[in-house]
Parts: C-alpha cells; structure tokens; sequence
C-alpha cells in the first residue's frame, strides 16, 4: 500500500541528503524516490548516508521536470517552512498522514514534494500542489535539514498506517491480583517481626506499598524474588 | 519550560550527526544538550551541519560518564531500536511527549538519552532509564540515523507542546536517580549478606531489581519506606 506514496526531492545540491532521505523513507516503510534535476546523484556521500537503504538509492528515478515527476499522481503534498503571502490549504503533519493514507487505502498515488536545500520549494512549484504541508516548528528557526523534513512526514505516515493496520500494541506479562496480595501479607508478617512500623501512621505505611507494588505492575518473576527475599530475611531472623 | 529537557547523546562517533541533532534540536524549541564523552566535539563537520544552531553546540556540556549527566534529572528515558530480551517499560514518541510535557509543568528536569551510531544504547545504560523510547519503524529496517530520531522525539515533544500548552497534565513526586541508586546499593549489601542471590544467573537479579524500581517510579516517600525497611533488616541480622 505505502508503494502509492512518491518522494519527490526537487533540485537537491547535497548528495548527503539524498541518503539521509533514503534511509529516513525506509525506516518508515516508503520507498519510491524521485529527484528531479539532482546536482550530483549517484555518489559516494549519497551511498555512505544511505547506510542500509542503498536500495532505495539504486530504484531511485531521475527525471528533468517535476511535471514528468508527478504526472501519474492524484494527489500532490508539497512541503513548505515558509509562511507564503498567498496560502494554500495547509496541513500538519499528522494530518497529512491521514489524508494520505486514506489516499493509498483508495490506490490513488501521492507525491510528497520537498524543495532544494537553499530556498525550498518555488512559487510555481507550490502551486502545483493539492495541499501545502507545514510542520509546525520553532518561530525563531523553523527550518528543517531537508532530510529531517522527510523524516518527519515519513513517520507521522508510518504512524497512520500501523494505525491503521490494527496492530495490537504488546502488553506486559502481568502477575495476578492474588500473587501481588501475598507479596503484601508476605511483607507485613516480616515488618511486624523487626518491629517495622511508622509508629505515628501505622496504616498508611500498608496503603503505600500496596501503592508502591501497584506502580510496580509486578510481573511473576518479580514475585518470586521479592518473596524469596522476605523469605531469607526470616531464616536469619524469626526463625533463629 | 523546555529548557528542562537535556538531550544527552553517549559516545556519539561522527561530530556531523552532533551538529544534525543540535539543528534538529533548535528547531523543536530545545536547546540543552549534552554530549558524553564525544569521539569528535568540538568539530568542523559539527559546526556545518548545524546550520543556524551553532549556538546549541557552543553552550553544550561534554561529561565525562553518563552518571554525571543525568545525576540532577528526575526522569531518564532512553531511545531503543531494538527490541531487547528483557523489556523495560516502553513508550512511543507521542506517549513519550505528552510524558515529558507532564515533567516539565511539574519543574522535573528530563535527560533523553541516545545511543552511539554503531549499537545504540548499551544494556548498562538502558537499565538506568524509568522508560525506554521506541519509534515505530519498519520491521526489515528499524534502525534510524542519530539525529533523524532526535528529531522525531523533539517533533513529538514540541508538538505536545504547542497542544499541551493550556492544559497540566498531574505529574508525581519523583526521587532522583541518585536516592533510587542508593536503595539498589542498600539492597544488595542487605541480600549479600542474607546470601540472598541466584545462583544460576546472579547478575540478573540486580538488572530485574533495578528495572523493578524504574517501573514503579519512587517517591521520596517511599525511598524512606524502603530504605528503613533495609534498615531494620540490618539491624536485626548483620549488626547482631
């Protein structure tokens, strides 16, 4: 499904980037990289940055003009820092994520536009997007590496579509109420023995450790060896 | 408020991806970072890379041990890639944001803790967070660059920023990380001397005990509670 979904890199100069942006699409699931007009592709920087998404690098389309980049597209995204006197239909990133996953469910390619590292996307360029995707940054430095942009918006996607795909999230193993309730009895039967006590509030030293356990959210393992310490604690106590 | 939060990189070994964060960084709204024991720092590549944060890099404090630079934080949390055998509490970025928004309201200074570029984090230094911090990435490739999972964080946290700015979110009474050292201490000179170990994996007691305490996350209430009860153990069986 995330096949759907283009980066378009638009007149990048730094072959480093172009790898950052390799690497950054296949952490998050993308992988069909368009540049248009690179200055330097391939490269060695390119490759080095990749580390591990050479794949991505080596499917990677060149083209001349983003007119033939995102011909075949329904729906364009294109990503902008600045705030333009004429605004288009914004998006953040979350939202983008919704909207383009939504997009892929309905097997209709995006292209995700990002501008060259000097001045970001154009006028004329902007203007052939369906939406303007602005991340929401730092008044006083808004501008992001062009491969962190990309990570970005590469991740709120991949967040939507595992969200999507109902992934169940992993739960903990978990020690029955009963086992935690020992460990408490366990625990009050050896206090009492050394005279441990908070003599001014006697009952609210019990409320805090049943607190304390329940923070714990003790698994069975963590039973046995609090148990077995109490334990030890009485062979060389009580029980002598 | 966010200067509350110190992003603290261990060991990082390319000064490039050191200025990548601080840009990642000042774009998010953060400004402390801290780097321990840095291979390269300060660094021409760092500097370039920067690109208009210079002036993270210039106020960031290189330690020594990563003890020290999370010696005064309330709250550590850790960014893991993968999966490890013996899970810690885990967040996603987003849950890991509207956390340490929460820490920051309540005056609870946060260290974010990352990994060299070659392993990550090591099992030593995970084990010494309250919450380890996974990006949900693709499974045949879940390793991001340094700063692209800087940045990811930074976006979630600046995010729940902006959302989070009219709205406290209830925060807990926090012991340092020093106090919660101190009871692990006090607990193992307790079990040594009760001869309380286990014998067929006797250092995997301390990690679960450890882990244990981060997950129910001690008050310093509760750090007297523990620490007395020790206590007492000690003087009805050592000390006799």
């Amino acid at each position: 499904m995330l096949e759907l979904i283009k980066v378009v890199l638009c007149e990048p100069s730094h072959p480093g980037n172009i790898g950052a942006v390799a690497r950054a699409m296949k952490n998050m699931g993308l992988s069909q990289l368009v540049l248009v007009s690179p200055l330097r592709f391939p490269d060695k920087q390119a490759t080095e940055r990749a580390s591990g998404a050479e794949d991505i690098l080596t499917q990677a389309k060149v083209v001349p003009t983003l007119e033939m980049a995102i011909a075949k597209c329904q729906w364009v995204l294109g990503s902008s820092a600045r705030q333009r006197a004429f605004a288009w239909p914004q998006l953040t990133p979350a939202q983008t994520a919704s909207k383009v996953i939504g997009y892929c469910q309905a097997e209709q390619p995006v292209a995700l536009l990002f501008g060259s590292e000097q001045s970001g996307l154009t006028n004329a360029q902007l203007e052939l997007c369906d939406y303007h995707v602005v991340i929401p940054a730092n008044p006083l430095y808004t501008s992001l590496n062009l491969a962190a942009a990309v990570q970005v918006i590469s991740y709120e996607i991949y967040q939507a579509f595992l969200a999507h795909e109902h992934t169940p999230a992993p739960v903990p193993l978990k020690a029955s109420q009963k086992e935690v309730a020992k460990v408490l009895d366990h625990f009050e039967q050896v206090a009492l023995a050394l005279k441990f006590t908070d003599a001014k509030h006697p009952k609210k030293l019990w409320v805090r450790l049943k607190r304390l356990l329940a923070k714990a959210q003790l698994e069975p393992k963590e039973i046995n060896i609090l148990r077995g310490f109490l334990k030890a604690v009485q062979l060389k106590t009580i029980e002598k």
